[in-house]
């Protein structure tokens, strides 16, 4: 069996994305959400028709967490699709639902698409939102291999990489490289909140970094952390059991807690893996002063282009008070003498570059 | 009196740079380090000569934080020089250590460069290191106005912007934004290092955000911490009771505490400036898909270029397993619409973007 006709239920911004990734495929997508206006936005996205009562092959349940149980309980007594979905960013709560309300947990796969947006709703729907994205699939031990196959067809459709795992072991996983993190950069942007001007004048790019995502939505986060609520508070309770006892050896001037926290960071931060699924791997920074005026950007990227150098990662330096900056631009480092000749041969000033580094600012 | 002798003691990366900047702008420039190693490199860079005792206007010292005060004590023994001024990251301790010795404080500038580089050493040295940073000097009551001019003076030509704040307000500011938040940053990546592959095979671009400054050299960074213990410690205790309190928070089921947290950590995020000085401006972020190829990023910013638009920042969505990326590019809200006709002039796929937002990804 394979993935022909599918149902969206909730067209928001993740089921209308998925919706427009199918389309692309060729495959029948139908379309249904409480809220009118939203099923209409959709299809004049593209993304489909307006759901009938067609029975399909796969229904993708992208409603909010609370209401998945009873949305899956509705859909099978109908028996909409021989397969079921759902996209909420915990699980083990969506599945307790499901049991409790009698649903069929056979044909049941929850489901994960790490990929979002800064915005929500169906108008910011994009068929590419999933494109190179982990999509967690928490398959339960009663769920049929049929189902689990309908799934990975839908991922790989999406363009997203599909990734085992059970429901507990997901929100586990969520908690330490989502959640708890999103808790912690609020709370050092807090601290921000009563600083004075001055203060916040000697703010570097290192800061910009640390507290980027606290900007999230906090009725938005509020959700997701209580339906994730023991995980994160697990992560968060060693976040701050460690922070204390670093506080307390600053106080002491007993710094070897503090030391061995900071070695922990740096084995940890190592751990996180780069962009080709590998283990992080250490690239050259190559350091270059911009205008800050347009087409800047444009003249240092073409001259790499024309080195037939590939840019693994780049980051503007953004300077307080004066209209320059500096871009980083991270390159393998057997690339690094070509670029940084290519560079200089365009005009750029471009310090020598040793060996390969991780890019670290300690300003 | 204005700037035209200088001499730099401490020939690494910060005075080696001083000393490129000064030379740049023609000032002769006197070289002095215990490491005669290290005063050749800094010689074969350009950065000056050799010094032999040549007395001059201002020198620079660029030692580490614990000799600060004896090199300040013995080069004004020596009448090396009218003004004097240092570059550590913390600045009461030093300027104790200085009163302790009885050195003469009127010529006295204590200072700190808000630059630095993820390598060090004299070879690591760039005339621009300090172009648009922040340079905090934080004269003395004693510190007389001639001393101020010259240090002032050294900080223009390097690039660099001058912020006058008092030695106890620069180590209260930089435990705020820049020696709290690394520890916190090693904190969530400390909590890493015994996650499973699965785990941080669900990583994306908030986490790699949250923990990039975790990768600082941990050595460097207890020497920083050790000489600004207090104001770090009560930053720590400030972020350590916020994460408590939100565990035990989600712990209890009432999210009001969370909420209140997030909330306090938009507000603070809000508060650190854009690269232009002024309030975090609202950016529109519009994001492209890229092939993971040579070229791409060329291609893109061409297109920016020639429609005449600014990029303020960039940022590659970095994707595991599979070779596409997603670059966001931020523009001013007014210049969304001609880079996204430009863009798909140029065959970007682009997404229908709506006004100005903070670029959050809330995957």
């Amino acid at each position: 069996m394979t993935l022909e006709k599918t149902l969206i239920v909730g067209t928001g911004l993740i089921g209308t994305s998925a919706a427009l990734a199918l389309r692309e495929k060729g495959v029948a997508v139908y379309l249904s959400d409480v809220d009118a206006h939203a099923v209409r936005t959709a299809r004049a996205l593209g993304a489909g028709q307006e759901w009938t009562g067609q029975s399909v092959d796969l229904a993708l349940i992208a409603v909010p967490p609370p209401i998945v149980g009873q949305q899956l309980a509705d859909l099978q007594k109908r028996e909409a699709a021989r397969a079921y979905t759902d996209v909420t960013s915990v699980k083990v709560g969506p599945i307790a639902d499901a049991e409790r309300l009698g649903c069929d947990l056979t044909s049941y796969v929850p489901g994960h698409p790490l990929a979002g947006r800064e915005r929500s709703g169906p108008a910011a729907a994009r068929a590419d939102l999933f494109l190179g994205r982990p999509w967690a699939l928490c398959p339960h031990p009663e769920t049929g291999a049929d189902a689990v196959r309908l799934a990975r067809e839908l991922v790989s459709m999406c363009g997203a990489e599909a990734v085992t795992v059970s429901a507990g072991e997901h929100d586990a996983a969520v908690a330490l490289v989502s959640h708890a993190p999103h808790v912690a950069a609020s709370a050092v942007a807090a601290c921000l909140k009563d600083g004075d001007d001055v203060a916040l004048g000697l703010a570097g790019q290192g800061l910009r970094d640390v507290t980027r995502i606290a900007a999230g939505d906090p009725r938005l986060w509020r959700t997701i952390l209580s339906r994730n609520a023991l995980p994160v508070a697990g992560v968060l309770e060693r976040i701050a059991a460690d922070l204390a006892a670093a506080a307390s050896a600053l106080r002491s001037g007993d710094l070897d807690d503090v030391t061995d926290l900071l070695r922990r960071g740096v084995d940890g931060h190592g751990r996180i893996p780069d962009k080709h699924g590998g283990p992080a791997r250490e690239y050259t920074v190559i350091q270059v002063v911009l205008q800050d005026r347009p087409g800047e950007l444009a003249r240092l990227f073409n001259a790499a282009g024309l080195a037939d150098v590939n840019i693994e990662d780049v980051r503007l330096e953004h300077s307080a008070g004066l209209p320059v900056g500096v871009v980083e631009v991270s390159v393998r480092p057997e690339d690094t003498g070509r670029l940084a000749k290519a560079l200089r041969f365009h005009g750029w000033h471009v310090p020598p570059v040793p060996g390969g580094n991780s890019g670290v600012d300690q300003a």
